[in-house]
């Protein structure tokens, strides 16, 4: 593919826009599809909305919002595309039925990325005529600045194609993530959900609020995970000696009834309790006002990683 | 407490020269003791590699790496001090056995902080004359620069005591979170140990290597955790709905097996996956040096979080 491609995006919910904002700023042709009645309105003001943070981010040569077209049907959509990412919800009957319209009315080599959480590429491409060129894509919010993407093969995925796929979300500067074994909820989702658990249960069992958990990790661990990741960060906490010492020291307190190992029931109570929680937290700020705050603070954050760790491999 | 007080650390390891580090920039007089060979040695190593990233945070009137004093007793210690700092080894017997000597010999109603990470306040108070004043005091590596101490009272914690700890930790530019309940392992080590666990296993699975986990982290959840934690993080995911959407939506995904119940066993076949792929991650570069970047990231990323987040009321 060259640095230029038309990129269909299918399903403009939260996750669809975002990937259209990354798209437009790095200067892809973009043709988006949503059924649902004032999609194009909404993707054209969130994409208006954060493109200031897209400029400081930096954009490619001829990036343009103009260069997006919504077209009214899934057909039109596909059909002159090098490469689709499909958002639809996160239902496997829904997900199915729109990659076999995909499947039928795309280039046979344009690549399919889904941006699924939940569901396995294997699951995906059962049925499809074309089942080598469809991946997992899963993005992390807000897409159009978070370099993470997870990328996982199928059964029948094509290596050829995967490989591809990887080029080109790194050409849209992304950090992909080719993930070697199929498993629920792929990687990050399930880090990020053994953490989620465990600060439910925190909040049920009265010992913090919303807020002081989120402080709990604002002002410690996520200083550091936002740099080198929880593995790093131990090797740097275990002196000369590095990981070796930390598990000697350290790896006994595995055993310790230190987490809840079951998933808090979400009671109503602890529904309220979270939502309150937040919302408190949030104060009268409305959301969107946070997330403007939000993008800016990331887009920093993200020239501060990349100044001070740049060595990541992936 | 006035702003400069007299402060005794026992028990100079990593944590007890974090602490060090951070008493001396803000203005502090240290004295320290540690039957250690060589101790004192490596303590003032410690605190003049990491002076220059103290004076970018901002040093207080009168800091000085001079006004660290090292004693020969544990008597002397703490004999003149306002306020001290226990770290030493994380032993029950240990603890206990030195706490009774700061009871004994300290002024009556200098408040004695415990850096334990799983012993509880309620066990370290068992026996000691005047158990009103010791409470557990839970800082994050490197104690120099994360603001975060975790502050939690047993049964015979005085209310008035704490609210004089908690202002001496504000006052040395700490954001010290008081834990309404005693539990094992506090709170934030009990969010890191969950998602430690699953990314052992996910690593023990063959699913990812230890610099991928990392990845996942840092290019992910670890930007947004570092801002605002993981229950703020989701009430903006929500839209404008916020959390309540948000938990409707992705509620039910808690009960998914998305995250492996129990610790894995730490084998020596894990335990050296986990070594070497820190290892190799880090690459040539010395763990000293790789602490610098780490303590020149941080630094910069706390006015980040300072200038986008500052409302946190904790």
């Amino acid at each position: 593919m060259s640095n230029t491609n038309t990129v269909a995006v299918i399903g403009t919910g939260v996750i669809g826009n975002g990937w259209i904002g990354r798209f437009l700023a790095q200067g892809q042709d973009v043709i988006a599809f949503d059924p649902a009645e004032g999609a194009e309105e909404r993707t054209r003001n969130v994409v208006a909305q954060v493109w200031p943070e897209l400029e400081k981010l930096g954009l490619a040569e001829g990036a343009s919002q103009d260069r997006l077209t919504f077209v009214s049907t899934l057909e039109e959509a596909v059909q002159s595309a090098d490469f689709i990412q499909e958002n639809v919800p996160e239902r496997e009957d829904i997900k199915k039925s729109v990659l076999t319209s995909i499947d039928q009315h795309a280039k046979p080599d344009a690549i399919v990325g889904s941006s699924t959480s939940g569901i396995t590429a294997t699951t995906l491409q059962e049925g499809l005529q074309h089942p080598g060129r469809v991946i997992v894509a899963h993005p992390f919010n807000p897409v159009y600045i978070l370099p993470l993407v997870e990328l996982v093969g199928g059964r029948a995925t094509d290596d050829v194609q995967m490989e591809r796929a990887k080029a080109f979300y790194q050409s849209i500067q992304m950090k992909p993530l080719v993930i070697k074994k199929e498993i629920e909820g792929h990687v990050a989702d399930r880090l990020m959900e053994a953490l989620w658990r465990e600060a439910l249960h925190l909040v049920n069992d009265g010992i913090v609020t919303t807020e002081e958990a989120d402080a709990a990790i604002i002002y410690g661990a996520g200083l550091r995970w936002a740099q080198m990741g929880p593995f790093l960060t131990f090797h740097l906490a275990g002196g000369e000696q590095g990981m070796r010492h930390m598990l000697e020291q350290f790896g006994p307190a595995l055993k310790k009834p230190w987490t809840k190992l079951e998933a808090p029931e979400l009671t109503k109570d602890l529904k309220e309790k979270v939502i309150e929680g937040c919302e408190s937290h949030a104060g009268d700020v409305p959301i969107s006002e946070l997330e403007d705050k939000r993008n800016e603070f990331l887009v920093k954050l993200l020239d501060l990683v990349e100044d001070y760790w740049p060595q990541s491999k992936i």
